[in-house]
């Protein structure tokens, strides 16, 4: 008995001792990490000093890390704010930077993070690996023998790629500036370093433009940034090294503009009268497209875009291009008239002619021009970047365009495959490469692959519903960007996002506490177990097949519904996926007891569900697919508990029932693991 | 058997044509309401049109209205916006208005609302009444049959006093413009229409005055509203009927002014030199004091006061005026000189020729001036509103003042009795009632007593907490304030109130989300449930005995504890403390297992807690607390079981350790229930 005591205590002090790499929430995981023995202890007299030329971002930066960790530990730190340079010499946590960081791509982002058990050091270049390694630090946050403490290690890190982005698109469904915010401060956390903002589309013109005070009063329904919300944005985006693109999305997409300014328009009237275009509530690929053989299209777009550039003091520019099918040109006659006089043989031949124009408009601004794929026309600058998007869905391989852009000569970046709007698993964007091997390209080539950008086209999503269409996928999108193309352990990525998406919640990301508030909706302030349970195995409808032909729908529809309320990578589907593979592999009495869990959950569920339907109309459309699952469940129940024969032809309907997709724009996603099961019975 | 199925049918259908006024969750209760028979269907047909002569403002809200409605319902309304009047001549709901509404105090604010099973009309005599009506309209949705339904009815209703008012303090910790805009959404929900902006403090400048930049680069940490924010939030407010009233509180709570301008302090250094003030990070009652002595204070004031008065194009100016105690005049000889040189015997003559000289520049800027109670001095004009807000605390009568002001001719506005900072239970605020019968106010001296005020101070409270610190029991006082004075039964107040408080949600008030998002952080992302079921025995220590002197948070302490996820009216006191009290009357079987299933609940609670608490050092410090619960829990549980005898030692020794205060800054809100329980035994 005193031996085993001995021993107990033993393996206790060794374990308190070491911490298991696998247990530690990195996202994204860093270039190189060693641990090291023993940890750091997390006390009231916690404190920074920073030392070197930063620029001062890093002061506010560190307050802000000083906040919340304090927020986490509970610790009443007696250091209330950090400042200028070197004013607390012997602190616990000591941060070095060489230089200043400018808020730009291709910027030397690297950091080195030491923690012993008596002290911290940060060395970076410049404030933009040091901010990159306070969110490291704040992720290896443990717990220790009930204390929170940091492991002792050393950390050697620096990006992958130098364009890691994420796009929101706010004209769609505007988003409010404190969504903006909270979604830049995620970024930050996982080291993301360019918000690209899709200003402008059919459905709305969200940026004032001073000089033509329309755009906004007549095309925005008064949902729209000021120029002061822009800098305030711009700023506050710089303040955590992230740069901001705009989008004006020209020529297409461009009901807003025409409907403040519709003599620029292409449409051919016979009575050459001037349509009139009002702002789109549908979604989908419009008509209406800007007039390139127009001279006031340019003026007006000299007028816009001289005073974007002046609100974003970056490099570069985001013109769109994209998806111009041209109707409205080929039907008007003057313009088949311009292209025969100017030589230009196609529609695309007179996009690039437009988009020469735009160039010298943008040229003196001073910017690099940006835009989705079909821009890369032959005269196009080498300057420009290439957004590559299209993928399978639009009949091309994934992202051939950033190849051939690469091969042509173009810097360019990847968002086919980061496309989070289609409510796809993680597990699709984290598996995506930016480099195909099979591609063969040069090291040259290889280097104009800047990056890639998360995009959050805004169809489908509210300001209380964005934060989870967003996170925590996009996570996995900056570890993707971020770390080395052989950090590819889609398991691992799930077990450490799950801490990952919970830190989000300290900087006011909405994902997780807005889920609750829908529910409560649904549910009409009654208990939401059921629900909850209910949503764990349902996943909103994927790739556009919600909200099919964009007409269901319209901007002011009521996102208030179950399936807005659900996510990708439902959680207990993922659970109950193992626990079939275990089964099938095993029918052991643990692996049937533990789809029986489920089954006897569901069933459950579904009685519950009923009875609370009564009193929340919101619940009754939902009844369908929680009755599908209930019935399967007793099905499968009955068999694995030797109460009932298989009956193969009666499991096979069922299962049909559960694959349709024809209730409350939400499917079952147990359906595949159920359908395995089936197979084998 | 026959029979009885017809019996049943009758009911059924007479229940199902008879909405009970019992259920109707309204707040403020309507001056008058006459039920009807039968209900109005809400169906995807629902549309609104306005006609009469009503402030465009109506429109917008309106279109909320009907967004709000259709998130609720899910019914995807074909009506999209709402615009001019009487576009719409057969719609379902007729809002017709009279005249434009002002923005001001003592408007006509009446509205009749008429329910039929055909149709909806809301008549008022401006746009102000239309607004409640609506939102009267929204508390009427009723679920029967599975349905959506507005009962059948007719209802009159006028406010009963005029200032009916909220104020945030967002000096001592600052609010972001989300947290205003969603707090004025919620005040307009329940018909409050006065937004008392306590700007300024000891902790720091929140508003930008332009020609004295200064005050917010040096004395705000870079948090505070731009004019253009708040002119955007005057706006807001005012579209929803909500009158803004700015306060700069001078010449006390003066630490921020001379943090910026130290050279108007009265301080007074031997050495002549100016002395330096730094913003304030502790919560209390400071020296720095404005010198009214001082030429120069009232040019600053005057800049100050002109551009804050050009920004609220209302009638009213808030110059606080409390808490001025002094010190700081005393021991100034130069002021001591100016007191005898212009017969100012004391201070209180002193601060009154400071008001007379503000009251000048506010009369030049057309405002009439609002303090605290300390500004009614023999010379103060008569059209100067008196806040009355000290009390018992204080060492005085509750609201004395208010009484004294209507007295002496002033108009009176009680905030004594709304400090709902003080996190006291919500009847106390309910049982307040502005006009005490026993003062024989006549009916003029009455009529003075223009409505009160829920004061917000902001010592504890962050972004994350406010909104509970706020919400549900703001609308207690709203209920107060608007209803009639015969309306103060306590249980059916408490009754409506929990579907008043859900529905707050979907304005994006945070008070029920943010409690499971402080929950999480506090149980490092495990499951919540047993740190809920003790937060609903708990609630924050009450009147200032949290952070007693003051020292013990700093404004950058981290509010991310228990305490702050806590609330008033902790839910499961007030269920125990009923079934306390129906034990104490039967001790039947069903009474004591009501009891004992509590007692079950608490025991095990804290085994779960004391598990959670390994891997969550921000649960430890609960755990005496919880241990506490449980041991006394155990020790009923014994004796209601007769497993054991009574023993009243132990059970005192018990119940005084329940009463301690002296843990995590909470305190068990079960323990006077425990106390009754024990004294009956």
């Amino acid at each position: 008995m005193k031996y085993l005591y001995l021993f107990l205590l033993i393996s206790y002090t060794t374990c308190a001792q070491q911490i298991n790499i696998d247990k530690l929430s990195l996202m994204p995981w860093p270039q190189n990490i060693r641990l090291h023995d023993g940890t750091f202890q997390i006390t009231k007299d916690f404190n920074i000093n920073i030392t070197g030329n930063p620029n001062p971002r890093i002061y506010s930066y560190a307050t802000r890390f000083l906040r919340r960790l304090d927020g986490r530990t509970g610790n009443f730190f007696t250091q209330s704010y950090t400042t200028s340079s070197n004013q607390k010499p012997n602190a616990q946590l000591q941060i070095n930077c060489l230089q200043q960081g400018k808020i730009d791509i291709s910027q030397d982002e690297s950091y080195q993070l030491k923690i012993t058990p008596k002290n911290i050091t940060i060395d970076a270049t410049s404030d933009l690996g040091a901010m990159h390694a306070l969110e490291t630090l704040l992720q290896l946050l443990t717990v220790q023998d009930g204390q929170f403490v940091f492991p002792a290690l050393t950390i050697n890190d620096a990006p992958q790629f130098t364009w890691r982005g994420l796009m929101i698109d706010v004209a769609r469904h505007f988003q409010p500036i404190e969504v903006i915010t909270r979604n830049i401060d995620a970024m930050a956390a996982l080291k993301l370093n360019i918000f690209h903002w899709h200003l402008t589309d059919d459905q709305g013109w969200r940026v004032e433009i001073k000089s033509l005070p329309q755009l906004t009063k007549q095309a925005s329904d008064g949902l729209f940034y000021t120029q002061e919300d822009i800098k305030y944005i711009v700023n506050y985006a710089a303040e955590r090294g992230i740069m901001v693109i705009p989008e004006i999305d020209v020529p297409g997409h461009a009901t807003a503009i025409l409907t403040a300014i519709p003599e620029i328009g292409s449409f051919y009237n016979k009575d050459k009268t001037i349509k009139t275009y009002t702002l789109e509530r549908n979604a989908g690929i419009f008509d209406p497209t800007l007039d390139p053989t127009n001279p006031k299209t340019y003026i007006i777009l000299q007028q816009i875009f001289d005073e974007v550039c002046a609100l974003f003091p970056f490099n570069y520019f985001h013109i769109g291009g994209d998806e111009n099918e041209g109707k409205d040109w080929d039907a008007n006659p003057k313009i088949a008239a311009f292209k025969k006089e100017h030589q230009l043989k196609t529609n695309h031949d007179l996009q690039t002619y437009f988009n020469m124009k735009l160039l010298k408009i943008l040229q003196t601004n001073n910017k690099e021009v940006m835009g989705w794929e079909e821009i890369m026309t032959p005269n196009m600058s080498k300057n420009a970047i290439i957004h590559s998007w299209r993928g399978v869905n639009e009949g091309l391989h994934a992202g051939e365009s950033l190849i051939n852009a690469a091969k042509s000569g173009y810097k360019t970046v990847l968002s086919n495959g980061f496309y989070i709007d289609l409510a796809l698993g993680i597990d699709e964007h984290y598996n995506v490469m930016l480099i195909d091997e099979k591609a063969n390209l040069t090291t040259e080539e290889k280097s104009r692959i800047l990056g890639g950008e998360a995009t959050m086209w805004g169809e489908l999503v509210t300001p209380a519903t964005i934060d989870s269409r967003i996170w925590p996928r996009t996570a996995a999108i900056a570890e993707r960007l971020w770390s080395n193309s052989t950090i590819t352990d889609v398991d691992f990525m799930r077990k450490r996002i799950v801490n990952v998406s919970f830190r989000l919640e300290e900087l006011g990301v909405q994902h997780i506490k807005n889920k609750s508030v829908l529910l409560r909706n649904i549910a009409n302030n009654q208990d939401i177990h059921a629900l909850d349970v209910l949503s764990k195995v349902c996943e909103p409808l994927k790739i556009y097949t919600r909200n099919k032909e964009g007409t269901e729908y319209q901007s002011y529809s009521p996102f208030t519904l179950f399936a807005d309320a659900c996510t990708p990578d439902a959680e207990d589907a993922f659970i109950f996926e193992k626990r079939t593979t275990n089964y099938i592999k095993n029918k052991s009495p643990e692996n049937t007891q533990a789809l029986i869990y489920y089954f006897d959950l569901w069933i459950q569920n579904h009685e519950e569900l009923k009875l609370l339907s009564t009193n929340a109309p919101l619940i009754q459309p939902l009844l369908p697919v929680s009755q599908n699952l209930s019935d399967i469940a007793n099905e499968f129940k009955r068999i694995l508990t030797q109460q009932q024969k298989i009956n193969k032809e009666q499991l096979t309907k069922l299962l049909a029932k559960c694959e349709s997709k024809n209730h409350a724009d939400i499917e079952l996603a147990v359906s595949p693991s159920l359908k395995k099961l089936l197979g084998s019975l």
